[in-house]
């Protein structure tokens, strides 16, 4: 590419926000880091993680030609209050979050002229938090949701798209945020609240690390949950989420019934099915 | 050692025998294999998986020292049968089944004298069967339970320990049959219910694998699960397999309630719990 890299403001500098800030420095983008902890903003320096930081996002926002917010749900709109005014024309603005449909509506109301904000959120993470877990590698080959609104523009949703290609993203798609908020309860929330019920419904009657295989390993690794941000996207989802527990659980009684039942077939045709669409999925992936 | 090296029968050369005779031959034993399946016995002969091959026990079994039967639960009693008369003095029997307490009785009732089963669980797997995904490395690091009947001698008990620990299983444990049946309807069957109707629940409206990001792939993986020997074990089991449901539904019911009651506070608690539990568990490990 021959024509001069962007200006990209990271507001927000924990797993993802300092994810993104390292992969694009790494791309040649100049990148200014914003958080409000004086120790992170000391880190992003010092590691060269950003060209340049700050606890404040003045300084930094009117030069952006994209600005992204990777910050908790809740506190997008909050921050894009902050910042509006400061917005250079054309800007870009994107997020992280985890769940769309809640605030949307909000957020577009709050956008200038000329200005445009992509919803977006990379489904990439770990389960600590903070500046010293960033790490870029965690989006490779990972998924990138797009949720466009009706005024953006082309150009707009293909500099979030490449930005989320060059990072290392492989599959980047559009859906409407109602889309992604269901789809996001099934595959991400569902094994989350699965994950915690598992680990909590440990009667501890025996020392259970120790009988372990890579089974509970593997379906327990989630449960170790960051309890603000995840207790946030359960409640900002909360229709979809029950709605993907409860079918989760007539799933589950039709074991139980098989069992209550002594009915191998009915346990058979569960595990065949189960198998078949683990397998069909292990090859699309 | 300077001991001669003992003379070992697996019978059955699944996933699991397979991976015994490998590991067994190449810690010097005298390794004869059996399975009823001509074909296998073919490719643990020209794989040199085992010294010599064939589909009836009945030339081995005279010789060895140590005879294991790696078969379903349900056809532990029926092979004992058949090779019960040819058991030599002193011989040490083991099994590989992952349900003990519906059987523990009626095969050491079936025991000639002069002549100890060790009952024994290998906790490690994979989701393919047969001999073509034998791989004695799934034992490195994995975990052992014993679990000795009132006239085992020690000299048996230690002679089934050792192979497990020359194998590369790590912690080698003693249990009750009953206390094994326990704690394995929890730590494995539990997560093989759930991966299972997890994977069934998908209601397929989107094209899940497009969509999925480490959580659903962690947690599905065990939904790749062989039906026969599965269903068996969940049977054999059925007690204290609906025990641990209830109990995890008990859980995922505190998580329902909270989110219908837009409860954040007992959201979190539960997430802190699980956490902390995890965490407790990665230092154990």
């Amino acid at each position: 590419m021959t024509e001069k890299k962007q200006v990209v403001t990271v507001i927000g500098l924990g797993v993802i926000g300092g994810s993104y800030a390292m992969a694009l420095k790494k791309l040649g983008y100049t990148v200014y880091g914003v958080d409000c902890d004086p120790d992170t903003v000391a880190k992003a320096k010092e590691r060269g993680i950003a060209d340049d930081a700050a606890t404040s996002a003045e300084a930094f926002v009117p030069l952006s030609d994209i600005v992204v917010i990777a910050l908790y749900p809740k506190q997008v709109e909050g921050e894009l209050r902050k910042i509006r005014d400061l917005l250079k024309e054309g800007v870009v603005v994107t997020d992280v979050a985890g769940i769309k449909s809640h605030f949307t509506q909000k957020i577009l109301a709050l956008m200038p002229a000329n200005t445009d904000f992509v919803f977006a959120h990379p489904m990439a993470g770990r389960e600590k938090k903070g500046i010293d877990y960033a790490d870029d590698r965690v989006f490779k080959g990972a998924n990138f949701i797009i949720t466009p609104s009706e005024n953006n523009k082309k150009s707009s949703l293909e500099t979030v798209e490449r930005l989320a290609r060059e990072m290392g993203f492989k599959n980047v798609m559009r859906l409407t945020p109602e889309q992604h908020d269901k789809i996001i309860s099934f595959v991400s929330q569902l094994p989350h609240a699965l994950a915690v019920a598992l680990v909590n419904s440990d009667d501890r009657q025996f020392d259970t690390p120790r009988f372990v295989g890579d089974s509970y390993r593997d379906l327990t690794r989630i449960a170790n949950i960051n309890e603000s941000l995840w207790s946030e996207l359960f409640l900002g989802n909360k229709d979809n989420l029950l709605s993907s527990i409860r079918e989760f659980e007539k799933c589950l009684d039709v074991l139980k019934e098989a069992l209550e039942n002594e009915d191998k077939e009915t346990l058979e045709r569960e595990f065949v099915r189960a198998t078949k669409r683990r397998t069909e999925f292990n090859k699309e992936l």
